[in-house]
Formats: structure tokens, sequence, C-alpha cells
């Protein structure tokens, strides 16, 4: 069975970094398929490589190991971790990176069914490890040797609890629902913080209010209305987008704005 | 063998919605090789991707599967296909994606050598289908499977006609042809849709009207002289370029400009 | 062995150019792992394509082939040349696009243990050969075909001396030493062209001077300091970076500005 390994980095398409990590784990696992999820990550934006990952990591199959690099605190005393699920193996800075993709309570204890070491064992790592690239010295070797079929207990300690981000959820209203937009997508499509499950179903005719404008209910395909629209997006999230334009260019709109359910 | 799947998309890179498909695809056909042709078309832009695919699956192996998604009817009654011609098989929406790897007559017609079939059979769908993300809930899926060595027919129905694009081509003025720029490159080249056959042979001294801009005849390469110059592109069009800088913004041309030949 | 071939282009990611050279190559070579090392190279910028394989490809297995197309001069009399040393392939125009990855003499004689030829054999070509995508036509076809094992003196003569660039060095001053900015990455740091061993050790407290500001000694890490800060970057050259910010902006810096050390 080839082994798959995923990338998710703020390292941009404009560099050779990516690269680099690509090639340290091909010379170790030289069978290793490499997958990119995203490199355009906001720099530093762990929320934004959260999210990503909680978006396409479940498509892949079970054993791929998911290769996480958004790490403003390179050589600062912040942990590298694998994590494990039953699904799939996670390869990151213990940084709250994780934290859609797996659920971790409040105060970081993991969840039944996930097991969690740290990176300690510095045999698999670079010999020369700089202070400023631990993707390509720490965490891609780490990942490479991993998908030799090592077992996630020789990398290090085995550890209960990880970081945890606040994740963005929408608020109860007396009215309705206050969420947030938490991302804009290549088309302009705002996905919002507010679940499937938040809402009344598909069809009920509340209102939803963003940037001053106001819609009703929700449509079922880009293509039911001309102009603005709601649906449950392909994420399981409330989107705001509009036929064969820009819904963010059309309202202002950007991450962190606000959109309020009324019921 | 190993099969290719090649992958040309609206999604862009900043998002991981082609990553997603490509998880779908990789359950299911875990020795696939996946081959990027260009995922920052235009969104919505049916005939960019189909002059992409035009320009870039000719040189692929033989029985590499093609799969297109920009999808602006996702969730509509437009119908999804697979169509198959002596090189490769092309996996996409109907909506005239396809326009420049196969010549369909102007009525739909196949051309002698293709077939295709409407995708009905959702037994090679995921078994939860989004009504926005048909990317990867049923066309991934879908050249996954093929890849595995199924026959076209086990998809759905045979169908004798696709979607057509009216595809740009110049027009005969009195004294010579008027053309369009179809696509600017990365370097700022212009390609046009006249194409080399449109036009008398190299070293011919046509002239050249672009954006109150004369050129006379065709040079061979981008460095036969400094400034503005002509040539018949590595796609087989007629390409205004400029060695060694931006031809784009020297004429501040852009998609849909004319050109003028005066032979 | 699966063979892996690296791309380095400045053909973007907005245009079918790199996948067709993709397709051909797999035609050819149908077990090539091809790797992306960058492919937004500014247009015919040999000198960032050059210093971009510097940092990518020494972390590449043994026998790796790095094909690299930045190509001003394509269709002219400039050669194409196949490039052995005793870690990687080298596929290239010659034109100092390989003056980091080996370093020949400044008149371009090869180093002890390389070994290189020019491209004549057009049996390795493809059968049309276009004058303006090479890379397609020649280049992509002879990576493949001698990623299949073939020895480098089936392509072409012997040369032993290839076109070598002015590498961007930093200067000796009264005071100290004068270098430049030689790339903005992604993060908006700034990578000097002075390597770690021109200067002091960390923590010797010599002074940075750029775009009017001053800057002490070396940091170690990007978290080291609130604010700019120096530091030998993960590529063993002096870099200006900002935590969490970005150095450019903050310090209207680009390529080809001055830094200068005071020790």
């Amino acid at each position: 069975m080839v082994p798959i390994i995923t990338l998710t980095t703020d390292m941009g398409l404009d560099d050779a970094y990516v690269a680099a990590m690509k090639g340290v784990i091909l010379g170790i696992s030289p069978e290793a398929r490499l997958i990119d999820i995203c490199h355009t990550i906001r720099p530093q934006d762990i929320a934004q490589a959260a999210f990503f990952m909680g978006q396409a990591c479940p498509y892949f199959p079970a054993g791929t190991i998911h290769l996480a690099m958004v790490d403003p605190g390179v050589g600062t005393d912040r942990r590298g971790i694998i994590l494990k699920t039953k699904d799939a193996f996670f390869v990151a800075p213990d940084n709250g990176i994780l934290s859609y993709v797996v659920k971790p309570k409040t105060d970081g204890r993991l969840p039944p069914g996930t097991e969690a070491v740290v990176l300690t064992r510095r045999k698999f790592w670079r010999k020369d490890v700089s202070a400023t690239f631990h993707g390509r010295d720490i965490f891609a070797p780490v990942a490479a040797h991993l998908s030799l079929g090592r077992s996630i207990s020789e990398f290090g300690e085995t550890i209960d609890r990880i970081e945890v981000l606040k994740i963005s959820r929408p608020r109860k209203t007396k009215g309705g629902l206050t969420g947030h937009i938490i991302h804009v997508d290549t088309y302009g499509n705002l996905i919002t913080d507010i679940a499937a499950q938040d809402l009344p179903r598909t069809g009920t005719a509340f209102k939803i209010n963003i940037n001053g404008r106001e819609l009703t209910g929700l449509s079922r395909t880009y293509a039911d209305t001309a102009g603005l629209l709601a649906l449950i997006g392909s994420g399981g999230y409330l989107e705001i987008a509009e036929h064969n334009a820009n819904a963010a260019a059309t309202l202002r709109a950007k991450v962190g704005d606000k959109v309020n359910i009324i019921l």
C-alpha cells in the first residue's frame, strides 16, 4: 500500500520551501504519494489552516498522513506532535492547528479513540536542525518515517492533551443567531461558522442579514436564484453566494463580518 | 499500467476543494497518478478551461483520464458525461468544456471514433451527494472508478450529442482577417484565435494591427527582434509577444481585443 | 527505483504550459515522480530560478533529475545541456541557471566530479520542435529519457564549460560588509546575499543597517524579539524578518536593496 502524505502550509507557491520538504520526505520514503492540500494559508494563520484541514482531510483514505505546517512558534519550546485517529495520522506543531480534524475538549484533552505523542526522538530528524525551518528538518522526516509503517510511540512520549483553538461559533440572540464569516473562497462565496444543524431545515423562511442586505430562506444550488442567495455549502456550513458572481465583492464582505439569522 | 488522471478546475489554489477531490479519487484508485493542468481558470469560465484542455491534453499518453470541473450549473439538470476518444477519456459536466479537445458538430453531434455516456449510475458516486460540489461527490469518484479499467457503458446511457461552445474564430474581412485575443499568458503574450493555417506562411510580409500598433510579418522566436513581434506560438495560434517584456502591458491588451490581419 | 523529476519554471500557475511538459514526460517515462519546485519565477529571471534551485535541490535524494526552464533565449542558438554531479542530474538551457547548484569557475569551467553534455541527439526530442517551447519539445523528453537510466553521453557531446551567472555577493567595506537583498519570501522575510560564514558568530553585537533602520546582532528564531530582527535563515543566509509580521512591508524593502553590516 502506497502511503499518502498531504501537506498544508503557509509557505506559499512563490518559494522553494515546500519543495525542500518534499525532497526530504522522498529521500526517506521514496514511494510516498505527496498531495498538496493548500500552501497559501495566510502567513501564521493557524485557524485558517485548521479549517481547511477540517474540510479536506476527511475525504482521504484511512491511514493518510497529514502534515500541517503553520508554525509561528518555530524554534521556541512549542511542541511537535503526532496525533493518530482511527482514520488518519497528523504531524504538526502543537498550536491548535488540529482543532477541526479532532475535537479536543476545551482543556485540550483528546477525544476517545485518539492517541498522541510529542516529538522528541532526534534520530528521526535531520542531523542539522535549523532554528527556523522545522517543517523541513523535523516534521517532514518524521512524516516520512511514519509512512514507512513505524508506530507513533517510537517518535516520543505519549501525551493526553494538545493545544486547542477557540473555534468560531455562532451565538444565540433574542430572535435567532449571530454568526461570522470564517472564509471567503475563490468564487467569493462567504462561508460562515453556522453549521447546517444550527439552522431550521431548508425551506423554512428565516431571514439572514449580512452587511445591510436581507436574504430569505435557503436555496439548494448556486443556480436557484439570480443574485444573492444562501445555502448549506459542501462543507456543511451556511454560505452566502451569488450565482455566477462574487458575493464577497457585491457585499464588500470579509472574514470576521457578522451574519445574523432571524428565526 | 498506472492510470493518469488530470484535473482542470476553476477552484483556485487558495482553497481545499481540489484536495478533497484528490482524496476521494485516491480512496477509490490508490495508484492513480494525479496531474494538475490548471486550477486558476477564471470562475465559471468554461471557454478558458476548454482552451487550456485543448492546449495540454494532447500531450498526455493514451488512456489518460482528464477530469474537468468548471461547473456553473452544478446541482441543476445539466448532465455529467464521460467522453471517450481514441486517445483519452474526459469526465466533465456537459456544458461545452470539451469543445476544443473533441470537435463536435455545431449541433453537438460527436465526431467519428468518439463515444459518450451520461452519468446516471449512482453506485459510482459518493453516498451523500451535495447540491453544490459534484466535482467531489460525482465526478471525482467516477474518474477514479474509470481509472480501475471499467467500461464507460457501466456509468450510464450512451448519448450521441454533447453541448458545444461557440468557439472564437477569426472573420474574413475585405483586406484580410479579424481575430481576437483569446488568452493572455503568464508572460503577457497575447494568444489569438487565428490559427497558423489561417495565415500565409512565415516570411510573408502581411500586416498585423492591434490596439493602434502595426506589426509586419512573422518572427520565428521571441528573441528575433527587440520590441513587439508576432509569431506562431507553441499551441499553433498567432501570438503577439515582446522579447523579455510583457506585450499585454505594452499594448494594454486583454482577452476579447481585436487583431486585424491585412494581407 | 522510481525516478524523481523536479520542475522549476517561470511558466506560472495560470497556464497549461507546465502540464503539457508533464504529459510529455509521462508519455515516455510513465513511472516518473514529478515534483514542482516553483513555477512562479519572475518571467525570464534566471538568477531567481538559480537561487531557488540552490535552496531546494540539495534536499532531494541522489539521482534526482532537476529540469529547469527559464529560457529567454528559446529558439536561438543558446545550448541545452545535461549536467551530472555526484548527487543529481540537471537538464536546462545553458544560460547560467545552474550557477548555484554547481559552482563553476568564473570562466564557466566545471568543478571536479561533474560532467556535462550539450543536447544534440534529436532522437530524444519530440518529432515536431516548436521555436518557442523547447521545455515541452526538447527538455521534457530529454529528462524523461534520462529517467529511464540512459547515460548522459547518449544525449550529445561532452562539454567542459557552461554559462555562469555573476552571483550577487557582499562587498567588504571599511567598517564591515555591504550586501543586498536577493529574495523576499512569502512571509516578507528579506533574504540577503550575506552567508553565515561571512559574519561573526551568533551573539556578536554587530550592527545591521537596512533602509534607515538599525538592528543589533543575530536572533536565533523568529519569535526571539517582537519587531524586526536578523537571523541566519534556513538557507544559510542572513535574513531580516519580523515576528508574525512582514519585514518587507515594514521596511518597504525589495530585491536589490542594500544591507550594511558594521562590525
